[in-house]
């Protein structure tokens, strides 16, 4: 299934009918990586992360060849109730900055040979501020969505890597999560892009306004209409597109896991075919990765946005191809196995 | 310094001259990270590698365009004490390996643009059986560290990454670092290419004798002489060198940074031009990270040596570079600053 997304229903029905893993294509991954020069699983996580890819593209070997990078910009009503360490000007300014290629993720894409689009989502226009109503209406939602399935096809791909940019965005993802997984709100909350503690304090307080006055939410895709924002629905929809292209996907940070988010917690197996690239500093990062039961490949210190950790990660998944399809196997080489 | 090193006095002279930081290039490079189009510091271990980069290239801004992989290969007479998986034949096998563009360094290499080099160091004459003497006298020692040393600088480069290839070398490391550091012979052994747990006991009790047996070494260096392999010798000459040249150096693994452990035993800033690429698996490795002082950029379950570890975190180095010299600054690019 790959035809436009246009209702609530679409959406209900792509993650009803997503693909499951290739068994045959994992099957042959896992059989192969013994064969190879080394001793037997001393390439760690490149080895999985091949069998991933196999069982996820469908096919043996897998390749990292087309990788792409696609950011999705949003900008949010909560933003004016002070939650954010910079102007929501930034937003629209940061996408300039990524067209004329000054940002660390056109750097970062240079670097691993990855293809970067962005799509910046109705800036001029805000989303509704999550404390007084929802986010988005439902016709909204559903093309923001629409909007990120259609950006995760429009070129082939062996691999997309996800990511976003708008200002106050990690208030709305941690809303989404405090919504979805309940703790406190304080548990979700951090400096974002550089808060003191008490703005943080602020921000919790924030959070706990919106997700009470959500609590009538009807499910997972309707806390992301009301407490996301457009970027959050985008990735939500990139992500399902994704599977149902057999395209891997690399999550980046906090806010682009909690936009995927709300998809495992509506079907648990919806993120399989999903990495996260990188452990945040932003301190809900790791609890959500808990909560998911996800491993990141790098923890660096970084809380940048804009599908850096997931780049920094594509070029391991890119090595972990490269060995898997390329290295000569033990009686190729006349290498004595151990 | 880069004459020819012939003798343990030159070896000492390099290790008593060794080039300190550029405090000049390391200040500029910190001046410039925060008015890049970023969140101050959002870029987290990535900011830190473009400051030691500068300040261990002296120039600013840094660069790692020209990135040399140098791979050492040693045979031990420790070997037919059965404390490797693999014959020691594997070692000149896997030689040819990575000749004919087999191995994984070969793949790790083309995916990030590294230029490989591997250095066989007379491997049909082993060095001595470390229970019953040195591995290498003291005019072998030098050779193989002049071995070393010339390999560092035979081309020029931005950076080096180090690594090694030798049947039976986590028993000479894990000796290495017993006479170094103390603790206990069976706190240094592991698995290495797959030993199972009686397997690694007998490494353990070959690893005490052989510590019991050099107990009157006289110093680091003199320990690296009699415990270690060519390979070692080679890869402590190619640190020092590399200082020499101020060239900033990743070390790979366990074997790798314990050959590289008796400079810092020497002298304690003998290895600041110097990041660890990955932590492995091995045991011993994390123990001897934590007496170095140095937190690894990678953690992905690897144990293959061979510079794998090292050369996936030369694509971090290089992202960090051209992050750092590419970005626009704030006032560059018109984003309003936090």
């Amino acid at each position: 299934m790959a035809a436009a997304v246009t209702s609530m229903d679409d959406i209900g029905e792509v993650l009803a009918t997503m693909q499951g893993p290739d068994v045959a294509a994992a099957a042959a991954a896992r059989a192969r990586e013994p064969q190879l020069t080394k001793p037997p699983g001393s390439l760690g996580r490149l080895e999985e992360l091949a069998v991933w890819l196999a069982t996820w593209q469908g096919r043996h070997p897998p390749s990292a060849e087309r990788v792409r990078a696609v950011v999705f910009a949003g900008n949010h009503g909560v933003a004016s109730r002070g939650v954010s360490a910079f102007p929501a000007s930034v937003t629209a300014q940061m996408v300039a900055n990524f067209a004329a290629g000054g940002a660390a993720i056109n750097h970062l894409c240079r670097t691993f040979g990855v293809d970067l689009v962005v799509h910046p989502l109705d800036l001029a226009r805000p989303t509704g501020d999550i404390v007084t109503g929802p986010a988005m209406d439902e016709p909204g939602f559903v093309a923001a969505f629409a909007a990120g399935w259609d950006a995760a096809l429009e070129r082939p791909a062996d691999l997309v890597c996800l990511g976003e940019m708008g200002i106050g965005n990690t208030t709305a993802a941690a809303a989404l999560c405090h919504g979805l997984f309940a703790g406190s709100a304080a548990d979700w909350c951090g400096p974002g892009t550089g808060l003191d503690g008490p703005a943080v304090a602020h921000k919790a307080a924030v959070v706990a306004d919106a997700v009470a006055r959500h609590a009538d939410a009807a499910g997972p895709l309707d806390l992301l209409r009301r407490l996301g924002g457009r970027e959050f629905a985008a990735i939500a929809g990139a992500v399902l597109a994704a599977r149902h292209a057999r395209i891997p996907v690399i999550l980046d940070g906090f806010v682009c896991t909690a936009a995927a988010a709300p998809l495992a917690a509506a079907r648990p197996d919806a993120l399989d075919h999903c990495v996260v690239g990188h452990a945040s500093t932003e301190p809900g990062h790791r609890r959500l990765l808990a909560r998911l039961g996800k491993r990141p490949l790098l923890d660096l210190d970084m809380r940048l946005g804009e599908a850096s950790g997931a780049v920094l990660a594509a070029g391991l998944v890119k090595a972990a191809a490269a060995c898997h399809a390329g290295m000569a196997t033990f009686a190729e080489a006349g290498v004595t196995s151990g």
